[in-house]
């Protein structure tokens, strides 16, 4: 499904490395192969031991960074990220990652996740006289590190405050001596540390380690932080680890089909679903399975190879839509310009499709959907979710809105599949989907975050939890 | 296989609409579906009936034109062209549509295809007194147009400077007071006729009806003029029909999934080719079928189908590598930075993977895909190629520049193979290409332009034709 | 007075090299000298000797070339133009130089002036078959040398064409073999002949001799063609002299002040200008002069020092004033937003203010500078002009649009001096600004253009003879 | 002379507005006004009451805002910046206003000036847990504001926190309530109060109350805090009053022609000074006076009315000169190239030149400018310049770097004069430079700071006191 028609947002994905005199540049190829996890802002924060040298802007990375703007960061250790920002925290000054100059040594900062107590943390803070210039979660780590009591080490100091926070975060942190890594006691958010030559590399998704030629070698662990400095790598906790915790919609939806997480490959994770899918859903009688690009194509096989419905491209999405289109009028619309989807004709005319996608959120854009096929002289539509029904909304750094938007939420799957128009409509059950996705099952929900589909939140949420694109203080 | 890569490039894209009050919305939506037949240039030629209006520029379509100088065009006709350019022929003089401008009545010309006897034409023009502005083989259309003995009425000078014309050649022509629309005598590029509401558009594919909500009337016949103004849509032709000889590289490679040619949908008649290549190639043990993203994909899907092996993504493509993309360091490209196609581990590790592509021009990227799989940890890469082997240049406007370019050009397949690191190397056969494809057998070659594969020209070819990349007079 | 608020605009600045390794490089400085006469377009075309290189653009000299470009360019002799655009005029087809090629040598044209046939000789062209791409005059002469009958060489064709012209014409021509530069019969346009090292270099003004370090020899004589090859410098004539009728209002206002135009200062000849109005003026009691800037500045100087009133800078002109500059909204029109002057409230409060300009056109401008003066505190504002009146419209390449735009046409000095509310208003004498500028006054009008002023054109005008700015054939 | 040329920059300019429906509209204005104060980068923050709305950017006023952006902007109130940024201080976070937001509120501060002890508070807020995330001295102000104990008004905290702040500080800041504004108690820096229909404006310059038609009320006061809300205007004190002394180069150099400060124009006095050199210089034999463009031409004027001697246009500064310009080869730049100034030969060839200047920094620009005029054909050119020689760093905002840049410093005129290669050198006594400026000689050195004439600062200088070129803490 597209994710600009339906919210489905994932806050950021971050990079770092250390030990090499191409910082930079791997980080500018580490942050394109994680552009689709944030498209709105990317930046990169390098040192070469002394001072911090930083790049940022809006827009993709490749409209931010030049061979000319590199070739100034240069360093032999850099940070990066690339962020999707919500209407209410857009703006230069929110693009991570964000420096914080001292003159006892500057740091910079980049996360991906969200602070469920980051409104009483900063209330704090601000009592004590802290004063912040972004909307980001970033910052309250940096102000908790500064007020740490002087005494303790850095090290400690990093420790104490990550101590603090709860929630979903990865952190990347840069200081002119070190490189510091730092996952949530849940590890609800992905994080993979690799190894490039003698350099040290840490990111969202391994695809940012293949574009660069880089091996994985783990998962940074819940609760872990790791310290990257010219003595080498050392891995220290700062919290014990609670329980295993992944984000769903990262196998479901968010992750390039070519990355892999804590050793499952996203492809396969999904393509299984999708056969679960079909051995949930028995028998069905229809001509042509069709996914809805790009995300539920590697469901779509699986249910095809599964049930023996032949797969074909009903649907494809163009590859030329940016976010600078010219809407069509409102004449042209109502004829029916399509803009970013079309149905192929001939593949779907006079046949019953099953349309496979991976999730539902509004229903909108399912429904326009099927509307398309059927247009498309589709006899009947059935449409399969290769996930749960999304029923709840998520504290953890996506961006699904609240639950009045998701159609699931208070609703039969009768009276959804009756709003959105489709012949049939199927979900995923929860077991068949971690089964399928085959996390170990010793951990509950096999080490897996449910909550968006049952409520369930794995970590304490205030009364002043703010979803992400609600943040906005001071305004 | 990726165009960027391998040097086919496909010459452009035109569209036409007459009879709307939206003709330059419509255009603009057309040239968009059109996108991938020409990245390097877009114009937009319209009328009001009182004079022409033209935007033009370099680069992509969303990046040449914007809504305020959507609104400038306005108009009730318009037509417009998506370019690629040869290196010779870069600059925005040579931006199509042409615009002719004479006290008598203006003229604009957007083609696609590429004249054989264009050099003659042009010398016989010249000798004269003509003189030519661009390297395009549009403005000797119009100087012919020009010259026809005056007595003629406008509509016997374009039939008799059309007849002149040797080659592959679809052509949109806009007056002040009429559209009109030209198909070469062999049909050699696709050219359809539409209509939305009241009005009559044509395209290269029809995917440029289904993004503006038309309908597909038929195809432009060889041979063929039509006229449109507001007496309606009147067909002439301008020569007899020849043996019909559509490009077989539109159903391989050029075409979008989702346009039909002559009624056979594109991802169909790959499928089958896939499905095809299968049968001819009997029994092969593997793992996976991968095909290379992303007009290899129907194939492959077809191939895995027949074959009974499962399909699955072993390759990813970027969706954000533009041409600003920053290139690596040599010893970042040593050290192995993927920057549009990597593999996918998990798929392939370990595993005998059959990989699909369309076809095989120079062979270095089949080669270095081919490398990468292994890397990946492929035991074994069985190449299957769902089209005949490419051994003669094109001189229709695929820019497949000259026979030395071409692996396969006297060389055996075994040898190809060799040269690529395959395990096996399987090609389509010239006979189950066009079976699979489809079209009518009664016509000879079924109604198919096979000269890239045999060095059988459908047109004469003269001594001093030249390839569309060698084109730039007067240098 | 301010260009962009009168509508005079010269329509263009012309410059060529031959026989420097830094060809482009020299160009393109020029250029950037000539950029006050045109800064709508800009291009260079060069030549090794093997083709011809181009590069043109929209806008001004900076936005089109840059370090990669003119790399690109490189060449031994080269030729460049920029251009103000009429409204009809603009789009890049219709940028300078225009190139044609043919096969047998192509051929790049720059032109400052404007063909008083030109419609005439269009339409016999277009008779013969030749059809145009642009809307320039410049065209017409590649046409005419491309008809001449083949068996002349080349040089006689070109003064074949070139004397079938009417009107003024400063041309400067491109082969891979030579440069060649023409001036018309009159010598209506500024064209300046100079040398820098061993390259023979021409252009509109001196200045752009003086940016390079380039030394003029002389100025390019009515009625002269030169060829610069690898045989030296040529002087031939293509006509023989008529009466020398220079531009006016290239001394009152185009040129630049650091330029001489045969011999002459520009600021020196301004100054004098305001001297002798000052002394046909007489007694005026007045506190202060002040210059509209930039270009009455040096006669405003020259006022004061005659008249012994001091000079103060009474108006200041924004530097940083652009084309993109955002439109105030009605209310803050209103209120006085003065976008582009500014008046200096201690100069001219209670101060009787003698405010020099340079002309009057449509005296709009003069108004409101009159009101901005009063409003600031100003007891008396006397207008000083120092040109006569301008009554008639220019043929020769200069915006003055129509006579009717004119205030001063048909209309007494003291109804204009009440339109625009002065206190006082007088023009320099005709016979005192031919004086002042200082040309033999063994010549007819001392061998300037008047027309302008008097309506006595030195060429022929034809029934057709169009203004710069109705051009726009075919549309 | 030019100030790119020669390193003299000012940090920036300042605009405040409260009470307007087009407060955003009138900041720009304003900021336009100002731009010659900082090009490289612009910022406006706006409120309607209800949050602060921000839009900054590098670059030109211009470049950074466009009608769309301003009207996001809105609100009844806005404050904005242009700033000059040293080598260290660059990057998008260091453009003011900065924001900093809080739950109890949100603060926006603009600055133009230097805090000679920003060094000393920034570490005593370190300590106590701030963290800084620019290297701009207003960021201190702002922790300063939120430091003060909590029981004290937003008023009094203000109060508290300016009162800490040693050195030249012109400050305009914002909240959702107020508009406040303050000037240092030394009043270095110029801050004029002006009104506008019902709003109140503050503006470093009076030319930014001019562009909008505002009134200028009165310089604002040293030591003196405004505050302007629903309520009206509060005058209020957070210091007395010490000796006034405002910037000297502000008279001589920064401010544009058309302002005044302290209601003295800059225009006249400049003019003034110009005669006051003629007199103190004496007799003088010279042909011509000429300034250097832009600065000095009020001088020049005034030494040309002064000394009899004609004033002429003897150097010319090209309009188009921006920072994208094409530096010229090596080659080409030994030949000559003349990027931005350019003599007039005809103006100074054979004569005696005197030609004018307000300072001189390094001096290379003069000896460039003596050399330029000599190989022009001046036989003689006396320097004058129209202000006393610099001799001290300046550490009131003034990029003026250190003294062993100023060639001034432990040299006698007569090295200087032989070191620019000048017939003669003369300056601008001090004595003469205060009277002609004209402010009243009741206060010590008439109110005007001579620190970089004289090495005496109005201010305590602490050690560890850095220039504002030096500013990059935590590197």
């Amino acid at each position: 499904m597209l994710a600009e028609l339906r919210g489905i947002n994932e806050e950021c994905g971050v990079f770092g490395i250390w030990g090499s005199e191409e910082a930079s540049q791997y980080t500018y190829y580490g942050l394109h192969a994680l552009q689709h996890r944030g498209q709105e802002g990317a930046g990169i924060v390098s040192t070469n031991g002394n001072g911090l040298q930083v790049i940022k802007g809006e827009g993709l990375v490749n409209d931010v960074f030049s061979n000319l703007k590199l070739d100034d960061l240069g360093g032999h250790a850099a940070i990066g990220q690339v962020r999707y920002s919500t209407e209410s925290g857009r703006g230069i000054e929110n693009v991570q990652p964000l420096v914080f100059r001292s003159t006892t040594g500057s740091l910079a900062v980049a996360m991906n996740g969200n602070i469920v107590n980051a409104a009483e943390l900063r209330e704090h803070l601000e009592r004590q006289g802290s004063i912040f210039q972004t909307a980001s979660d970033t910052e309250v780590l940096a102000h908790l590190i500064k007020r740490s009591s002087g005494s303790l080490t850095q090290r400690d100091r990093v420790k104490k405050a990550l101590s603090m926070l709860k929630g979903a975060f990865a952190f990347v942190i840069l200081t002119e001596d070190s490189l510091m890594i730092a996952q949530d006691p849940n590890g609800i958010r992905p994080l993979s540390l690799g190894k490039v030559g003698d350099a040290w590399v840490v990111a969202s998704e391994t695809c940012a380690f293949d574009i660069i030629g880089a091996e994985c070698v783990r998962s940074v662990e819940p609760g872990e932080l790791l310290i990257v400095n010219r003595d080498g790598l050392h891995a220290e906790r700062f919290a014990p680890t609670a329980d295993s915790a992944m984000c769903s919609m990262e196998y479901v939806y968010f992750a390039r089909p070519d990355s892999d997480i804590e050793g499952i490959n996203i492809h396969m994770a999904r393509k299984r679903c999708g056969k679960q899918l079909a051995r949930e859903i028995g028998d069905i009688e229809a001509d042509v399975v069709t996914g809805v690009p790009d995300s539920s194509i590697s469901a779509a096989i699986g249910f095809s190879e599964e049930s023996g419905i032949p797969y074909e491209l009903g649907l494809i999405k163009s590859r030329y839509v940016g976010r600078t289109f010219i809407q069509p009028s409102q004449s042209l619309r109502e004829q029916g310009v399509k803009m970013k989807l079309s149905p192929v004709h001939q593949v779907v005319n006079g046949k019953r499709v099953v349309m496979v996608d991976d999730s539902i959120v509004r229903g909108t854009t399912s429904k326009r959907i099927v509307k398309m096929l059927k247009e498309a002289g589709a006899t009947e539509v059935h449409v399969v979710i290769a996930s749960p029904p999304l029923v709840s909304p998520c504290f953890y750094g996506v961006d699904i809105s609240t639950d009045s938007e998701l159609i699931a939420t208070g609703r039969t799957v009768e009276e959804v599949r009756e709003l959105i128009n489709a012949d049939t409509l199927t979900f995923l059950s929860p077991e068949g989907m971690l089964d399928a996705i085959g996390r170990p099952d010793t951990m509950k929900n096999c080490g897996q975050c449910l909550a968006c589909f049952t409520g369930e939140y794995p970590t304490e949420i205030y009364a002043d939890t703010v979803l992400p694109h609600e943040k906005e203080i001071g305004k």
